[in-house]
């Protein structure tokens, strides 16, 4: 059965469905909310209003046996940015998507009745009905209603009380097999979904017609190899399973690129009892788990459950840039206190790296002191009420900058900086100004080269190649994120040339076409080029792909360097073509 | 003696001065403010950092004998807008500064040290010294104890809570002779003398040198014959004397244009309880004055004191637009109420067309019902405290509108706009859409001849002429922006064909040249050009030159019409060279 292009349209309350046209057949992921955002979507819309759409697409080997391909893209207008946005989950929803033979979800208008609603996908289509028993509540709750009635297959994507009341940092969240939560987390995307008011899609795959392979043979044979080298490589078979993400605390403190009290310093005095060596020995001390694969298919398995002292289920999914973020940049080091606001956070509903900026900001405005653990607690509290205060922080760094009339906020494009410093991390800066996602660390992952010793070394501190690194890995991610691959395939991608041929033997045996490696990177791009053609069109220029002055004149202690490069070598990105 | 230009750093604490370089010397008011921060601030620096710069410069005829001639302008980069802002205000200090032969007062960098300072101007030059004594306190009590210090003669600038907060709604007060309040209003300059802790600034002319006329003869005749045409027009001479700008709530709601309950409706079902016909009533029955002019020299005395039901002062300067905003855009039809709020945000120091439509918004959101007066009043101390609410509303509007996740948001460059709908008055649309400094009514007045019929007559509902008329508008504006002369000498200008030929005769007898009115012309568009320039500099495109898109679906009663620009005939404002 062909795969099928569902569109949802809130304002009339119908569905329609649609064969997937030539042009977007050889497109998933990214590559094609992207598309579709760019072809249908006006890029000067309001971003919660009736001309934005909310486009859910698995990526290209989505719903396969292949290691590691069951992230989930959303695409929209970003109510965070203005700007074209994607961002991409774990969670099992893609792969539900993916058996069912769904191409994509385009979820368009607005209702005009103020009530909510939920989607509910299965073989037959998608069908819409008013549902507002579970409004106010927390993603947590939802997940356990929902499970109780359709069962522990049924796949979840839902908004907490930040999506529902439009917050620009309301991310969706995935539901893992596990019941766990994963999210489409950066960009607000989950006040999108609030403004087209739907508090929940379930996906039931039953039944489904399943994946086509073309040559099922050729792809068992490229996965296996792909597999063996994701397993093989030190970063993703090694280092990400053992510690998670938060591995990465000691290395870039060591680095002096750890960004802390609100990006003044490189390094964290607390950084031993946050790092994941740490939350490893907590982890196992607690009776938790170190290793938690956020999809069906993870070999790399850097996600965790991690349990409070009295060995009871504290959170999942707890990341290095949320670790980073309230713990170095907040100075909150204490990591019972940061598993308590990770699980808070996923059950409202909201970004922890943005919310991670902007109570570093806030706590810079003097709203409460740095280091103030409860204090958190109380905020996240007041983001679920929908406080004034909770409003603000629910809003973002730059918003919370704006309202405090502040001058040292860490942004681009209005998205919070993740957990690398831009200063004493060139490479990553260079990410930061020009993805057309705003401020983004994973469009262009230079702490592989800088830091990491990934696809070999370019001095961080030095300006030298960085903009090539950067401009070669955005170009790289933007392929990856179509294929619905994590983003950590890059670091064996990097340093094992075998790697990028079986990504293309399993697509060509997938689609039963003929893709070169030099073609994959060509269509990473054209997406690239396609975002910011859009970005360009709702009003951005390059003089919004700058970083914040005070990185030009506030050296980082310890290498006590400034942001140096010239608007012309940051403009440079975008000789491209 | 040569007139001087002062530059205060406040980074080192220092002043100096210079004297005025030749390419300034024709400049004044908005052309000279605008020009110093086009050739000195860096266009994507941060409006509260330590690139920007606050600049105050009387016009070219201040401190003269010419009627309505002491419009003091500010200018700096706007924390609202993120362009180039210029306002100007009555009340005394442009003639102070004149007569003290200032040009203009150039304030830059910001302080190293967490503290406020004061400015104090006189014959001897500026000084700076730090003063905290009246930090955190309203801008009346600031007035009364410096006038209680230093004389009722003295000129004073200064800031509210709002400004020391840096709101970006923020004005900054300037007294009048007669201890009333006039307002730098829009565009958050109080914000921009916040982030350089300047509290107030106080400015004694007393053995100033005084304003030099080349030709005295030649400047009283022209001036006799300026006042002459401002007294016999039907608008500058007689309805804005009596019914003071206020006159326009029956004006617009007749025409369907007055903005009511979030610009949702052109007219308000209690505007009789609002109009200028019944505020003169009041005014008369409780011994106020129901004329009374914001600067020393006004003929046309448009403003008035409003007393309560006790015969007390409540407020002065109680304009159309306040009157609008939190009466029909807010939908509270209580004089009584809106003069106590209008004397509130003087005390606070905020923009009160900002903070109407910003209120508005949140009664669209929900954070207060529509017409709740007292709830006002509540909000307004939430204001002065700092409160998260509080600082929501003093962002402004766009914030607002963010914050709540809010679709209908009436702004412009994140300005707000003003008491006039763009759907039924098509040539205030234009300029709202295409201003330098963000929606601004005042900067291309279309009102005269969509609906008073000053300067003849294009119908407002139709698009045919409004681009037009806006540009030529706009270039007359800043022209006279840069005399220092109140906008409404453009009444009498766009109907007597002597007042034009009038000003310039003043000018060239003042300064001793020969300038043309086609010159004076020219003068106007290099001036709106160089702003243009400026926010193109910024990163600011044709796509910010738009209304919010509810204009264009929205259709406003009575009319049923809605905003049918397309983006290309907006455009086309700019074929202006």
């Amino acid at each position: 059965m062909a795969e099928k292009i569902y569109r949802i349209d809130m304002s009339s309350l119908t569905v329609s469905s649609e064969d997937v046209p030539e042009r977007w057949k050889g497109l998933g992921g990214r590559g094609l909310t992207s598309t579709i955002v760019a072809e249908e979507v006006k890029p000067t819309c309001h971003a919660l209003g009736r001309y934005n759409k909310l486009i859910f697409a698995p990526g290209l080997l989505g719903g396969t046996t292949c290691a590691n391909s069951g992230r989930l893209s959303a695409g929209a207008k970003s109510p965070l940015t203005g700007t074209i946005k994607e961002c991409n989950s774990g969670g099992n929803a893609a792969q539900h998507f993916a058996h069912l033979g769904i191409k994509a979800l385009i979820i368009e208008g607005v209702p005009q009745k103020d009530t909510f609603y939920s989607l509910h996908v299965d073989k037959n289509g998608v069908t819409i009905q008013e549902d507002t028993e579970l409004v106010g509540k927390g993603n947590y709750e939802v997940m356990n209603t929902l499970t109780q009635k359709f069962g522990g297959k049924i796949g979840i994507l839902s908004i907490g009380p930040a999506g529902e009341m439009r917050m620009a940092a309301a991310n969706i969240s995935v539901r893992t097999r596990d019941d766990y939560i994963r999210s489409l987390g950066r960009g607000g995307l989950g006040a999108v979904m609030g403004s087209k008011k739907i508090k929940y899609i379930t996906i039931d795959e039953s039944d489904g017609p399943g994946v086509h392979i073309a040559d099922p043979e050729k792809f068992k044979a490229a996965a296996k190899v792909f597999a063996k080298a994701l397993l093989e490589h030190a970063v993703s078979g090694q280092a990400l399973k053992q510690y998670g993400t938060d591995v990465l605390i000691n290395i870039l403190n060591e680095v002096g690129g750890l960004p802390t009290r609100n990006f003044r310093y490189g390094q964290f005095e607390g950084h031993a009892k946050i790092s994941g060596e740490t939350l490893y020995d907590v982890i196992v001390s607690r009776s938790g788990k170190p290793s938690h694969g956020c999809h069906t298919g993870c070999v790399i398995q850097c996600s965790q459950v991690y349990n409070d002292a009295e060995k009871h289920f504290a959170t999942s999914g707890f990341e290095y840039e949320t670790i980073w973020g309230l713990g170095a940049n907040c100075c909150i080091d204490d990591l019972d206190i940061l598993a308590e606001a990770d699980n808070l956070m996923d059950d409202i509903g909201i970004d922890t790296i943005e919310l991670s900026d902007a109570v570093a900001v806030a706590m810079e405005a003097g709203v409460l002191p740095f280091g103030d653990g409860p204090g958190l607690l109380r905020l996240l509290d007041e983001i679920r009420t929908g406080t004034p205060l909770g409003r603000i922080i629910g809003a973002g760094t730059a918003a919370v900058g704006k309202i405090y009339g502040q001058t040292r906020v860490p942004v681009v494009k209005d998205q919070g900086l993740s957990a690398y410093d831009p200063r004493a991390i060139k490479g990553i800066g260079i990410t930061y100004a020009t993805s057309t996602m705003g401020s983004d660390h994973t469009a262009g992952y230079a702490i592989a080269t800088n830091v990491l010793k990934v696809g070999g070394f370019i001095d961080p501190l030095s300006k030298e190649g960085q903009v090539a690194l950067s401009r070669n890995l955005q170009i790289a991610t933007a392929f990856i994120d179509s294929t619905g691959l994590c983003i950590f395939v890059a670091f064996p991608t990097l340093d094992n040339p075998v790697v990028f041929p079986a990504m293309m033997d399993m697509l060509n045996a997938k689609v039963g076409v003929a893709m070169t490696v030099d073609e994959g990177q060509s269509l990473g791009k054209e997406i690239l080029l396609r975002e910011h053609e859009f970005n360009l069109a709702a009003g951005f220029t390059n003089k919004h792909d700058r970083l914040p002055e005070f990185f030009e004149y506030e050296p980082v202690p310890p290498h006590n360097v400034v942001w140096d490069f010239t608007g012309e070598e940051i403009d440079s990105f975008w000789d491209i073509k």
